[in-house]
């Protein structure tokens, strides 16, 4: 039985909503992006500089690095944002019984043998039909915003990690949520976390 | 019910034995390397070229290129061998009812609807343990061995399909053999295929 899980995706396929599936048919709690950023909140970095920063490698955008400053003790305040959510991950999984989404939380716990590591990906097409359903048409073209969304996931990723986004050696099973729908790849997520 | 199941593996992840068991228990074709090599060598080329260049892309060893010549109506032979098992495995799919491992498979029936993509890893320690217990000792190494083989298999990969080798993306489900089992693996393969 596998205490921890932590869910990786691309945008618009589905990964949070397979993982709380997944929390709740387990009893385990679940930990997404927002809660984590709340958490990294409450240790002292503003809601606003973590909702707008907490997907960012300070290599990604020179001018917000220059505009917030070198934040605490001339560490970025990317990087300290990271610290601490790296910190607060760590300390989740010491407790156990949990499903973390997001976050790079599949490279920190990486040593831990008590976790099972998914990713879930899905066509552009299925995706573009599920991000356009839940939050509705904007000015900007769907398919530019999840290709942005998606960039962004990879350069933090890779900036962070060392290792590329989406990799299949970095996970113990990547499913596609389109092809294989939501549910089902929630049932094989429950189904080998008690196996193993 | 998917009727063509496509096997990509690492050199060492048992993914050949896992599509072995899944063709068993499907009750389907099973075509490996050697047998579409085996094919393509009824094709016209030698027994000891498709052997040493099955795998090779003619980028990766200018020396080979030089020394083969320029094969067929100014066609490489590399590119004569994968043009010929492109047809193959076209032609085999259309039979249906199959598993097929590698030959970049995954890339040559992305379009076709009735195909499931699979793609089989593991830790480089269990990949070891495996090769060295399958094929013996030898005088290389066996990390160098995985490491040297797993590069033939990525380069060709990118070269005919320029797509990179292991992008979980490129599947629908990709598995690591060494933490799952490489039963469990098979098994998760044929429920899917059934359901899909």
């Amino acid at each position: 039985m596998k205490k921890i899980i932590t869910i990786s995706r691309e945008f618009g396929s589905g990964g949070r909503t397979i993982g709380k599936q997944v929390a709740e048919q387990m009893g385990y709690q679940f930990y997404d992006k927002e809660l984590i950023e709340k958490i990294a909140q409450e240790a002292g970095l503003s809601r606003e500089f973590v909702e707008k920063s907490g997907e960012h490698s300070p290599g990604k955008n020179m001018f917000s690095y220059a505009f917030v400053g070198r934040g605490i003790n001339g560490v970025s305040v990317e990087d300290y944002l990271w610290r601490k959510q790296r910190e607060i991950i760590l300390e989740l999984a010491e407790q156990g019984n949990c499903v973390i989404v997001g976050r790079c939380a599949d490279y920190i716990l990486r040593d831990r043998t008590d976790s099972l590591h998914v990713f879930i990906h899905a066509d552009l097409d299925k995706r573009i039909e599920r991000v356009v359903k839940l939050y509705g048409e904007t000015d900007q073209n769907p398919q530019k915003r999840l290709a942005d969304k998606d960039k962004t996931r990879r350069l933090n990723y890779k900036y962070y990690t060392d290792r590329i986004w989406g990799m299949s050696q970095n996970y113990d099973i990547t499913l596609n949520s389109g092809k294989i729908g939501l549910e089902r790849c929630g049932e094989m997520i429950v189904e080998l976390a008690k196996v193993l």
